[in-house]
């Protein structure tokens, strides 16, 4: 059976994925670009063409953030992590936050209450618009990866709710030494969730802390 | 100006540094003894008679848990750190958790709505009850310290209480990879807490990962 992946998962240290206020200029709303700062500097991150340095980074960070694409066959994602809250839709227009040629190279189902026509970018991106709760859509993603695993892309919410729904195998989570007070809470009624996962945490020289989450139990 | 300072306190990968259902046989509430799991191995925890093993450890957990006690000269303390809530009160019966001679060996400022006499334990331990707020209950610590530094013991909310007003200089924070779900939030309110302070995490072999906070510009 595929895994079912999170990656590169950036929370603050009181919780939040997403700070308040998420626009176009603003993708993670007050948090600003804080929660990305440690992956810029990689050379995965640069390699995605996302304002990497000219001299990546291949340290602790890297090696962490270079496992996100590997053997992956499907992405699903939330409609926030898609287009920002006050983006044109459903009038098609939005096109995601990454150009025609997304870094995903993979079918990406992108969960939303007004589904639209598939979305076909250059490199191999096609966005899938479904109406379903996680299990569904994991149904229809492992269906699109063709035996490879799912990653699922985010954001807090959507993350959550397939924490919530057991279907998560793998975890990366990076813990930012910053308190945002405001947003979106990962961690929200999931007391216990140590009891299904092993956890390891491995503290980085740029200041934070890499969380891998792993199942106790390999599903069967 | 001696400092104030915050050592060995553990809170769950969401935050909570105590569970609900504090009582008697269970000082942190339905957390049991997982918070402090970390610690009882220490030589530190274990010189304290704090059901440490024959065999206490000296690697990297030790190396934090070490620092609690140099140089200070007196506590400050919730009073749920002092009594579990359904502890007879204000009967004075009760003498603190920690029998007739407890690990402080100096006064502790007992923060509580229902003063009593001061209580001389053997060792040099006194307990002050005080009806305080965090600036005054410092004021007096501080002239019970006799220049040496401040400890703000916890609970949960104590420790808060002093960061919201602005009175700690250094704090050692235990993250421990469990998840509550329930009690009381450490960092609930301190939003950009990391612009007043560095900050530096050192993940253990236990699993916890420590954090440190200092001032970024020393008190004047």
């Amino acid at each position: 059976m595929s895994r079912v992946r999170v990656h590169n998962f950036s929370v603050s240290l009181d919780g939040f994925g997403v700070g308040v206020g998420q626009r176009l200029e603003a993708p993670f709303g007050h948090a600003g670009g804080r929660l990305l700062e440690w992956a810029l500097p990689t050379r995965t991150f640069a390699d995605m063409g996302l304002h990497g340095p000219a001299e990546a980074t291949v340290g602790v960070d890297e090696a962490f953030a270079s496992g996100w694409n590997t053997g992956i066959g499907a992405e699903i994602m939330g409609r926030h992590k898609f287009a920002p809250a006050d983006a044109a839709w459903p009038d098609e227009s939005w096109h995601g936050w990454w150009g025609d040629d997304p870094p995903f190279h993979t079918p990406v189902v992108v969960l939303t209450h007004h589904p639209r026509p598939p979305l076909r970018m250059q490199g191999g991106t096609t966005f899938h618009f479904v109406d379903a709760e996680p299990a569904a859509a994991l149904t229809l993603a492992r269906d699109l990866a063709d035996g490879r695993d799912v990653r699922i892309g985010g954001g807090t919410t959507t993350v959550r709710s397939f924490l919530d729904a057991d279907l998560i195998d793998e975890m990366h989570v990076v813990l930012v030494p910053i308190l945002l007070g405001r947003g979106e809470r990962l961690w929200d009624g999931l007391e216990g969730l140590e009891e299904r996962f092993r956890i390891e945490a491995t503290s980085s020289p740029s200041g934070v802390v890499h969380l891998r989450f792993w199942r106790r139990t390999p599903p069967v």
